[in-house]
């Protein structure tokens, strides 16, 4: 038999529900699993193996019931610290869980501990290595949530992001990364930063078990993405608002898969990007550093010598724009979000990158957001899927992306992508 | 000379600047109004004398140098516990301070105390009463803040609005109340139950107040109120999307003012309300409620007998919809913005009532929110000024509704109207 850390969460939850498994004994499973990585890869920041056992005890049932989640350190949990990926936070505890664990934990799922996260979810990495490949990095911000689901220490893990922060960390793993709609996850007791950009998704090791997750969390109906579709699905092709960023790899493997999907039967068109969606993309990095510097006033008065360089210097260059300037960025966003929908409205979905390459060799920088500001700029969901290696052997991603509130029709269009390519 | 806590914070702040006055003089005069008035008016949920006076003491300088600041009890303060009007919160004390409380501090305003909320900003009331007579609430939910600013024992206070919880407050204590447009400040640090909704903003005695605290805290321009306008405003007069709700006295007081305006020269037009407008409004107890229950689901799961019977029964009235209703209340308010924008076009504003009537008798129940929720899921700015007072003698306002972003504008045409009513 699987050890079961290697099930997906779609299979351990059928195990538990049966009475195959245990809580407990996948709960020790993987933990065993991180005993065994966790010194090279170390995805997670806070790990209790004890309490990680008494969560796993006391599962509530629910269609999670058992599943171990990694969360990132961004999100408060009442039993286990939480330091935001910054040392004005650290040996924080906070009172509550944040409404996304505790949607998390009334559906079931387990808190297996805290997983590794950029200073504040920005720039500045952790100590996270990419499981694939230890000298590269794992992405970020949601860099441990990547890391522990790819590398079968967890089977589902939240992650949060601004520009691109689960989508990139779960192409460079390997894994399925979700951001849904905008608001669909409270963010209640997490550490936000871009209030009008930053969003709480999940990272999983297959489609179908998004689905579940999603499903048991929102109260949602999320038919499997297996279902069969009633006709094959219309994509649009797009390079997203710097073309020029995608490696040849990376261009190549997007014409692959359009291919594949052609073959398959779906209609794929390339078509350039509405003006309105370029100022958009042109004015997010206003948007995130002028909200993150209101977001992180407490921090920049109180603490300026425990924030990183590179996060100081973004504040510092947010906070040489009139305000003005973030209610232009706020304004071309909400115009970008109207664009898309006549853009797309004869699509299911958009076919794009999900990161530039494969993961950057070296921990010190977590890669670029280019294929993905623009999307979540845009506030529908946004998913990678896994697309086979690229030249360097690491994983490479394609990502979808769908019109607000269709959540559960891109993860079975994307699917279908997925079965194309697979041929 | 008057005593330095009745003196307006612009004449305050003119005080200081001049060396007339001492951050410290000032927050005596405030800490004595309060030792006196306190023991009925209950405003503060925590006031620390001690501490109130070294932060008087070490005020940064800035445009609010030296000026009391009292703090509804959602935002998180470093030097005070932070409890959100819930005994589950009791003693609470955050690490850092909310963005809010952390932008006024960086503009030299002074935290005073933390003022009394209602249950997580809801409806559940605190203890305090109103100012110009016991008997009657304040208002909610932000209580505290109202009466501590109307009753002169500071001469600026924060609070937030999801529905009604700045307007309705300060128009039935009888001072200025602002919700600026939605994001105007950051909402970290704060217990945001409605994601949607919740709307940080202030209270103050005068309209340049208002201006002088909103543009030092914000950066943004805002020109004083009593400055000449190059012609008189544009009103758009409605009674809302439930006129029946207002009190004989409340439809007089609005054609009064509406007369009022026109001898001065304004043009008043009444128009009814578009239909998108009705439906969001229809909607708006489903979105506050629906993410309210999202916010709270840690205290739901695992402190519930601490949460009050009239929460409670909202947050499972909530649990009685589909996620689609919360989808469906999102595209309404987002479709009522637009409208919105159509139906103001010729105008500066909506002339409407704060409240249905002067503040209702007793202190168990803070008054309905009828002529408030619909213009704050529009999130524009909405400003209450006082204007005189009802047949049982408490005060009344009028309110003035803007378009997103034309804040500064809003109040000047708010101090237009309040001129042209003091004829």
């Amino acid at each position: 038999m699987t050890d079961p850390n290697r099930l997906t969460a779609t299979e351990a939850a059928r195990a538990i529900a049966a009475g195959r498994l245990s809580a407990t004994d996948l709960m020790e499973a993987c933990l065993a699993r991180a005993a065994e990585r966790e010194p090279v890869v170390r995805a997670f920041v806070h790990l209790d193996p004890a309490a990680a056992r008494r969560a796993a005890a006391r599962a509530k049932p629910g269609p999670l019931q058992g599943l171990p989640f990694a969360v990132k350190d961004v999100l408060d949990t009442a039993e286990a610290p939480t330091g935001y990926g910054s040392p004005i936070w650290a040996g924080h505890r906070p009172r509550g869980d944040s409404a996304a664990v505790a949607a998390a934990k009334a559906a079931g799922g387990v808190v297996m501990g805290k997983t590794v996260t950029t200073e504040f979810a920005t720039r500045h990495p952790g100590a996270t290595a990419n499981p694939h490949n230890l000298a590269h990095t794992p992405g970020g911000s949601s860099s441990g949530s990547a890391a522990a689901v790819a590398d079968f220490m967890a089977p589902l893990a939240f992650g949060t992001q601004t520009a691109g922060s689960i989508v990139r960390p779960a192409a460079y793993c390997g894994v399925v990364g979700f951001k849904p709609t905008y608001g669909t996850f409270h963010r209640g007791g997490m550490k936000v930063c871009s209030e009008s950009l930053d969003t709480i998704g999940i990272m999983t090791r297959s489609l179908a078990d998004c689905a579940l997750a999603m499903g048991a969390m929102t109260g949602r109906d999320y038919p499997d993405p297996e279902a069969k579709r009633d006709r094959p699905p219309r994509l649009l092709l797009s390079l997203g608002q710097a073309p020029e960023a995608a490696k040849p790899e990376t261009v190549a493997l997007l014409h692959r898969v359009a291919e594949a999907a052609r073959k398959a039967g779906a209609e794929v068109v390339e078509a350039p990007l509405p003006p309105a969606l370029l100022l958009a993309a042109e004015l997010h990095p206003f948007m995130m550093n002028m909200e993150t510097r209101q977001g992180l006033a407490w921090e920049y008065a109180e603490a300026r010598p425990q924030i990183s360089a590179v996060l100081l210097d973004r504040l510092d260059w947010a906070g040489g724009f009139p305000p003005a300037k973030l209610g232009e960025a706020r304004r071309a966003a909400m115009a970008a979000r109207a664009a898309f929908l006549d853009w797309t409205a004869a699509f299911d979905a958009v076919l794009t990158p999900s990161a530039p390459g494969e993961a950057p060799a070296g921990l010190h920088h977590t890669g670029e957001a280019t294929f993905n500001l623009l999307w979540t700029l845009l506030y529908g969901p946004n998913v990678t899927i896994p697309a086979g290696t690229g030249p360097g052997g690491l994983p490479q991603g394609v990502q979808l992306v769908g019109r607000i509130a269709e959540d559960p029709a891109l993860l079975g269009t994307a699917r279908w992508v997925q079965a194309a390519l697979e041929g």
